[in-house]
């Protein structure tokens, strides 16, 4: 299974084209959309994410209700592209115009964002030119992607869902949300304002982005995914590159403005003992074997234990602020304040959208790898009978 | 560039074959071989370490000290195949003799290994199956491999290093590393017993290392990778699979026990307001544009900056403990006390070697997925040139 | 560079991403067009070529007539999806109606055609699911992802052309096309009722046509595809997966209906001696190395030679026939013959623009794989260079 | 499933890695070292096939004559590098020995060959640095490779066989392999001089090659490989790079000197009407659905169709020749007639067992991509249920 998105932030629509889908599975469009409006969510956002009411399109790939097993194509409308046709057209400037006199063209580049870096790398003297694909706007199809994954994931009995543990300094208790289960997480976690599921904890955290957006200010977080259900064996300790733990932190550290990630106890297991790490290993007939502890979050030798994978990320504040950091105006090399008109001042409650949108893709990729299958029935087959496998081992 | 790696612990031998390689560059064997007995240094090793010496053998690739473009394969012999030619013979088992009879066959799973995962996907019931590649053995050649990527990043004026920054909660004050040279930074690090820039941490880490041993359990710890050098505008942000971070990330998580990676201020972004956390870009015509800090660990973007990329992961303790866990047997289902007849107590000096190496390769790759590369000259000159496109941009 | 196709044949639209393409390269939406409609034409076309005018909407990735080296997304709509948006809908059906009471499902695979197979595979009853992906409907966007390499070639000097040598027995004396330029060779082939350059046997080739036609046959062909302007060293025979013509066949041989490949003399080489297959070697200072004779086709050791690149493919006749085949309904069991409504006799002079195409997209590949570049004009530099290291050499 | 090839024609030993193979499957390595003995066999042959024997050691991933599910490294010495360990060292020339000095060192590029073309592309101005891999000789672990595969395929009921259908000029009855059941097939070719299943042109081909020596030229040929067993649906139509038939034929296209490749009936079907190209449905309750005839060479919409897969390659007469063609020094830029010391006047034999080892690979990969397959008794399950799939559909 693998993916493509396309779109600028400011462009006509986004797009992305899955391949790889099983046939056969039911998708349903709404849950589709409730990913969506789920990202476009959490307090903290600014004005946009209120004018913009993200619907997908879905243009090939499913038939009555039911994936073909050809390649999915989804469509997200920016609904602001009426005000960009000509700033962002794509056919050439007119006979005589000069490139300069393009309304909205940038030379200062933020710091903190791709501006400056992307336009050496692909000589754009209109830094717009790189922020309209840098933008987290792209996320929007990453999560329509990650939601096809989702139900596929569910067909097979595993469940996926992210939220908050850290905004700005506060921290929610972790223990509170592994006391849930899933259903009661997502319960939970949906109607609060940040997405979190100590609720202490969250009207802290609304306080922590309500002060930084009065100081002009803005705050990151951490997130954290976990994903029940998984069968044993998915990934592989026999070359490096197929496991599964490099797999999700590629997938979480290639979301915008992440710049960690770990697993279950992740860096605390540097200041503890290994008696206090592992888990042990116990068995009855009724489970097969199991753990009861999951300090590991899920995984040993880069595989699917069979517990929750519980994988966490950082994500940076946001480097729009209010308050301005310097940098230099590419064209006079002056310095400039990089002041902003509008911004969120923390994403993290939609960033936790995101992650468990991108690890359920990787999931769903990776049991795919492990159990290539053409239709559902197969496929869940293929699942069942490694679940009795390894009960029965 | 790509590679793979084959080799049981107690196989015969390890290999590696490494393909994309450009020609023409200078390849010393001497230096593969520095960074082979760097692995096996450090304070806290068991006994393998003392008895075996690894040496590379070049059986391809490479001719009067140049390399051909051509497959490199490597090969490190195990020394102590010798005594294991009958309990690892390729060969099948004589006529009438059964699987049961062969001598140090394993049905008891380690507890934060793969033994049993590994067991129960690939249907082996003798566990020495699993283990024989899990080991971590096996970094052996990808240290090799990405030696021969650093000797690359050499020729390109890119140097790569890792290093210790925390053992079993002993944390080295960080900024140490920072405020020295590259090669003030080797030599300071490779004279340390446990690869550390900080000499007052070094004791204290000494310490708590040989507490563990004596407690019969064992600890983890944090390496640090500092890659300085590098071109602006590796990687890229126009698809989230093309980043750098995502990438590093990746390589990191798949060291064997490693359990969490973070780039700059990584995890510790979670707690700060954005205006302590992004960096001001400054510009003058000798350096062209660049940040007085580093927080953000060298990229933007998903793409190199130009400041030094500082990346961190973190090693679980070795599961290995002389305190045991408990496990069941996968024979008789009966609960016993994973004990064990010899272990190293702490292996991150080692793994801040693999670290270093890894992420050696990780550049490499990505920068001659950038730049055109049959030849040395041709990949130098391309560099050179993105360095100037930046200064003059 | 790397893309994706999405889109079913009466489906709502074809879609292309396209990622991996440099920035600022000039991509003129007419030329796109031009391609599209040259698909569409040829002598002995159905009607469906006659209503549809394929017209492409560029949703991203392309700003003020240059590319800007983030994902390019091509669209073009299906005119008939009006009629088939319940037959085809996204939607489930409502409840209560039967799978088998929607119109237009296919139970009776076609011989030749990926129905059975495909049903089989996907677990498709509705043998509907199948051939509305398997329809040679998505070249057009192939073609469309092939015009975009196109341009690209064009900025570095290089120019594909395809046409048409053989159609149902007839062949064009291939040596006419040799002698042509490009330009003398796209002129008289796009004027050609069938897209070749021998002029006698087109109107021989227009009559078989016509034959098949009256007769309720069809008929296949070979097309030939021409690259001129290639840089040296492009592919490598270091590993056998880089080699150009491998990938050359690999293109050629995915589309629809293609059955065989072969590069310069082809299949002929297998009865002539050695010393008429290869071309000897020549030197002067004006033009450096080359050959005076083509009779490999433009590669040696899996590389391009700076020759021009010569490959052909044969294009089994259209297996819908007038003429029935007999097959078997999978619900019933019971054989039918398989006649059917509408036709093309021969679509050979499409495959022609189809298999140029999907060449030019591959030499692009290539190419970017050999001088791996951000954007243009470090791309342009890169090639210009090899070409004087050749000349040089 | 991947695998990477190393190693010099005159270097120490040929390396390839072969990842991704499931456990549990039992490999034998009489079976391997045949293939190589088969390879080296067929009338025609120079000396160097006399002196050396291919003997392989598994130095990884297999274990009492199982597969471990880890990469399997296969290793084939040179006998002959005793006397080229100055030649081709590893080490870099002494002090103050110029390369001009280096024994055996080529400045004539000899034409067909990858020589000058791989010269100019690494800058390699001594051709024997190009030569050592561009060589054949490479094939050895290739087939060792595919000889892995086979095995694999073996378990699956899945038999690949590879035989000369053409050798200058000389065409066998092809008819009279269609003919055979394959263990018939394999009898008779085994022992036929040059591996063809036609006696009466055996005697013919002989004549030629005897000839072509004679006369001091070099004579190519077309070789077959017949897959019997496959299950229905490998490959796919969905996505265009999926198609079983692209990948044979870039299997095909990758051996060296190859120029050409077609399926079943292949180029001959430009000549032929549809209703003569392709082949009926039958069903009947015992087999499931079948055809009569398999002009299409068992595929259809680029999946299997479980008729046996018929795939031909074209190899062009080895270009070293004692009737010299002309070639220009590098260093002198003068011509010279590219005489030779020894050659083989014909290698089609050995051609088609390589071609018959590298298709093995190709239909297991696509096979491992289709089904589960982490251990053999997964893979044969899987396989299984879809032949029963398929018959029951």
């Amino acid at each position: 299974m693998r993916y493509l998105t396309a779109g600028e932030s400011h462009g006509p629509q986004l797009t992305t084209i899955i391949e790889g889908v099983p046939a056969q599975f039911p998708l349903s469009i709404e849950k589709l959309n409730d990913s969506l409006r789920r990202r476009q969510g959490g307090h903290g956002r600014g004005r946009r994410m209120q004018i913009e009411k993200d619907l997908i399109a879905i243009t090939a790939g499913v038939r009555h209700g039911k994936s073909l097993g050809s390649p999915i194509c989804l469509q997200v409308t920016n609904d602001d592209w009426k005000h960009w046709t000509h700033i962002m057209g794509v056919e050439p400037l007119d006979e005589g115009m000069d490139e300069s006199e393009i309304k909205r063209q940038i030379s200062r580049p933020r710091p903190g964002h791709a501006d400056l870096v992307g336009g050496i790398k692909y000589q754009h003297r209109d830094l717009r030119n790189v922020l309209e694909r840098s933008s987290a706007r792209e996320t929007t199809v990453r999560v329509a992607a990650g939601a096809v994954a989702k139900q596929l994931l569910e067909q097979l009995g595993i469940q996926v869902i992210g939220y908050v543990t850290t905004i700005g300094g506060v921290h929610a208790d972790r223990s509170l949300a592994e006391k849930l289960t899933v259903e009661e997480l997502i319960e939970r976690t949906s109607q609060d304002p940040v997405y979190t599921a100590d609720p202490v904890a969250s009207e802290q955290m609304v306080a922590a982005i309500d002060a930084a957006k009065k100081a002009g200010d803005t705050i990151g977080g951490v997130v954290e995914v976990r994903v029940t259900g998984m069968p044993e064996g998915v990934g592989s300790y026999v070359h490096y590159d197929r496991k599964l733990d490099a797999r999700l932190a590629f997938a979480m550290m290639s979301i915008n403005a992440f710049k960690g990630v770990e697993l279950g106890l992740g860096f605390e297991m540097a200041n503890l003992p290994g008696s206090q790490v592992h888990d042990q290993i116990r068995y009855d007939e009724q489970h097969g074997y199991y753990r009861e502890t999951n300090r590991l979050g899920g995984t040993e030798g880069g595989m699917s234990t069979g517990m929750p994978i519980v994988v966490r990320g950082v994500m940076k504040p946001i480097p729009t602020l209010y308050k301005p950091l310097e940098s230099v105006d590419i064209e006079t090399k002056e310095v400039f304040k990089a002041s902003i008109e509008r911004s969120d001042a923390c994403a993290v409650p939609a960033a936790s959208v995101v992650a468990e949108h991108v690890i359920a893709w990787e999931i769903a990729q990776a049991i795919l790898e492990t159990f290539p299958s053409d239709h559902l029935a197969q496929l869940q087959e293929a699942v069942e009978k490694r679940r009795n496998e390894a009960k029965e081992f």
